[in-house]
């Protein structure tokens, strides 16, 4: 159940209210917490390698420079001394590095409810729903276009799991809504469905102000008190190679100047619209999030940002993207150790190319998902319900990657390696010896409810026992799983006036006719 | 296809004829190499945490002492200098200590055919095939007990991927075979249906001997070439907690005398045979590997040796075992850590608690596999076809693990990770510039069929193209290939003189009656 949920009936019962409901709790799953990732990233480059893909990063920017598609982020780079010709922006190395010494190594953001808030940066690490595919797949329906009901479907389980931090992109495109006023119906039910940190696109001024406007309200917040630190965020996308378009800087430049959250994630398919070597595509990504990072800092000195990669690989015979490879997860590493370099948050995904939940999805989601630890990441886009290299979101997926992502934060626990005399137990080896057994034993006894991660999904019995309760795999548990969730899902409380006034902002800017569509 | 094939095939065609071959192979598979793991493994102990787990280990050696079933490896410790009572010995940390010091840090095992050679040790990283489980499973015939035709398939299958080094333990248990010859059967199909290190076990020591013959008779060996280095190994599994029985410190005495391997692998399930906190389980299991290896560097200063880790966890709710589960990682990375500091090469597992090859039979197998890789493990055992916690092994999970095994080879290699400047390839990137395309480009076009790990079952191609060729989930596609494979099997060649040396053998150790069955 979500904290939520808890946090109502712990008013009733107190913790052994709390305890008696465990019971009849769809799953048993792990309380809210921002996992801090206690490992050394793992390092492919040595420190010439970091600094030779840094050197390339600066003569793209310097030499060969970058297309901003935005006349406004033009004349300020103009006007900050950059070389600019045309749309061709060209920044040297000196201004980069100082634009960068503006940006925060770590930030905070505090959604509606403050007991949600996430810090980006340092050790921590956030996980984000699955993001902005046009498609949704269950079991039971097969894949078919997004829509406003199964947009709301994941949005419930968003909120519900404990091991989702964010509501990022909209899970799916509900494209059964017009796209004026699709921001307002979607934002609407982040803001309400859920009460995590929010994303708004940068598709046009009228959505991202209309965003900022709708978390302000459901936060029952004065504008002063809005701009005074981050409380939502967006992600921006390059155009690889070497194009920044209109609406992601313009959106970017919005959020930058009242000090939110900008996220800057090229995507660079190795062998498409990056090098087909790894380095020369985490050179290219990494120079073009530079070029807007820089850009935002001089705008507002100290805004928070972010580098996002999302460097992969396609397959050389049919073009298709590929997503978990080894040269992912090598990428994704080098990445992190140049963010570290500049000193920034970094984020990464959880991503697969499989079509369905099975086997091929998990070692592709399992191996993005270890790659984020290993570099380091602070904030994992699509953890949890992405399939067909971002073209599906799965409800059955989503359960399933909760479960790896569970675990992910148990592995953070430094409970699961501490040394502690207790830990090392040499008087319950004594006291047991030799041929005896642990069950019984006063340490085993004192520590067995939390001495190991639970799972939720995954099934442990032995064939037999599994076989007898129907031979169910793992997809089916998933979707039975999602169903329950679903079918017992509370939304979080929201102040009656906070909704008032989002429900009549809503209802003005759809009178308005919402945004224009011709972006 | 195998190695083998290629070597025979390329007398006929040389190198055009391989290429020409290529289309009409089951898979395209990676070639035959030995992973060097280039990361830093991954440490969650720091330096005062390694000494603690080493201090405890010394300290359950000392003060609680081991059981030894074996009289005359008691004997053998009394006359060392131990402390011996009954069967309990105790070993100070001096004399451990001086025993480690004879082990070499690495060793090479060189099979039949001397191109199949493995390191053990160092950097270095090899396969093994699922060993032991007493049951098969697979999408046709379900669960089923073990029997002889099964056990083929499975050797077909670990001679044919590449990615798979070494022919473990018997990848199911032939139960249609009478337990007196079994080992004489498994092994004359193992020697020549692969041409794999093989492995032996210590049941007893007709068979122990019967297999050092065995393999000595199929590399047309003389005792001397044979005991000069080694040829083939034992895995031995204390009876934890504390206590090692009979026939695997007999098997271990007797390979270890005449140079051969031994890997020592204590069970120590968290909360049922050791302490339910992880550390302290390490620290037992490590003192139960390293008093077996004591007394075989006591027996033969140097022989080869290392240290196997099965640490896991039980579901406290059912006390079944887990498997690739968060403190399943950290027990492993912990006895990475120790058996460095021990200076011995180490061995850990691919395992999962999954009953079936699905999702979650792809997480699990997924973390461990990366545990495997970040503690520094230099030999995974059951690392292709494990299921249910090793009670079955599965065609369709072979297959699927080699997929994963594949991409830990690849991710091994330098070239995911490399900086010269054609990997940085500024001038591509220049050529290409702001919007183009990379497909085209000389830099890719020079790089494109080697650039990327290449699949061969997992399916890359969008939903639709999936869908439209029979929507095929990643076990029905496994199955099929492995049906293909075992279609297409061709045994590795053997000098005639060799096998019929080796088929007299067999055939009078039948006649002599086999091994004795009341051990």
């Amino acid at each position: 159940m979500s904290d939520d949920h808890s946090r109502k009936r712990s008013r009733a019962g107190g913790r052994a209210g709390n305890k008696a409901r465990a019971g009849s709790a769809v799953i048993d799953q792990m309380p809210w917490r921002i996992p801090v990732n206690p490992d050394r990233p793992v390092e492919p480059l040595d420190a010439d390698g970091v600094q030779r893909v840094h050197r390339t990063a600066m003569r793209i920017l310097s030499e060969l420079g970058i297309e901003m598609l935005n006349p406004e982020a033009v004349a300020i780079l103009k006007q900050a001394g950059c070389k600019v010709s045309g749309t061709n922006v060209k920044m040297d190395e000196d201004f980069v590095m100082e634009m960068l010494g503006h940006a925060p190594a770590q930030f905070t953001i505090t959604p509606r409810n403050p007991a949600r808030e996430v810090i980006i940066g340092g050790k921590h690490m956030v996980f984000v729903n699955v993001s902005s595919p046009p498609n949704a797949w269950d079991l039971e329906r097969g894949k078919r276009s997004g829509d406003f009901e199964t947009f709301k479907e994941f949005m419930k389980l968003t909120q519900y799991f404990n091991c989702i931090h964010i509501a990022g992109g909209y899970p799916v495109e509900p494209i059964d809504i017009h796209p004026s006023i699709r921001h307002l119906d979607c934002l609407f039910e982040k803001l309400t469905l859920t009460d995590k940190v929010v994303h708004a696109y940068s598709l046009g001024a009228e959505r991202v102000e209309d965003v900022m406007e709708m978390t302000r309200l459901a936060g029952g917040l004065s504008h002063a008190e809005f701009d005074a630190q981050p409380r939502m965020y967006t992600n921006i996308n390059s155009v690889s190679p070497l194009k920044h378009d209109y609406p992601m800087l313009d959106g970017a430049m919005r959020l930058a100047r009242r000090g939110q959250p900008v996220v800057v994630t090229p995507f660079t398919l190795a062998g498409a619209m990056a090098p087909v070597t790894m380095a020369g595509a985490v050179a290219l990504s990494l120079a073009e999030a530079l070029s807007a990072i820089a850009l935002l800092q001089y705008i507002k000195p100290g805004c928070p940002v972010a580098i996002g990669t999302f460097t992969s690989n396609v397959d050389m015979k049919s073009g298709a993207p590929a997503f978990g490879t080894p040269e992912y997860m090598r990428a994704t590493q080098m990445t992190g150790q140049l963010v570290r370099f500049y000193g920034l948050p970094m984020r990464s995904s959880g991503v697969c190319a499989a079509n369905v939940p099975d086997g091929q999805s998990m070692w592709e989601t399992s191996n993005s998902l270890w790659a984020a630890v290993q570099s380091g990441t602070n904030m994992v886009y699509h953890a949890a319900g992405w399939l067909e290299g971002g073209l599906i979101a799965s409800p059955e997926k989503f359960v399933m990657d909760c479960e790896v992502l569970q675990m992910i934060q148990r592995y953070c626990e430094t409970q699961t390696f501490a040394t502690s005399d207790d830990d090392l137990a040499f008087d319950a080896i004594r006291e047991v010896g030799p041929g005896g057994h642990y069950f019984g034993c006063q340490h085993t006894q004192d520590r067995y409810s939390t001495a190991f991660y639970a799972p939720f999904v995954s099934d442990w019995r032995n064939y037999e026992a599994w076989q007898q309760d129907g031979a169910v795999w793992t997809s089916e548990r998933a979707h039975r799983l999602y169903k329950q969730i679903l079918a017992e899902f509370e939304a979080p409380e929201m102040p009656g006036d906070h909704l008032e006034e989002l429900t009549r902002f809503v209802a003005r800017r759809k009178q308005e006719g919402g945004a224009p569509t011709d972006f």
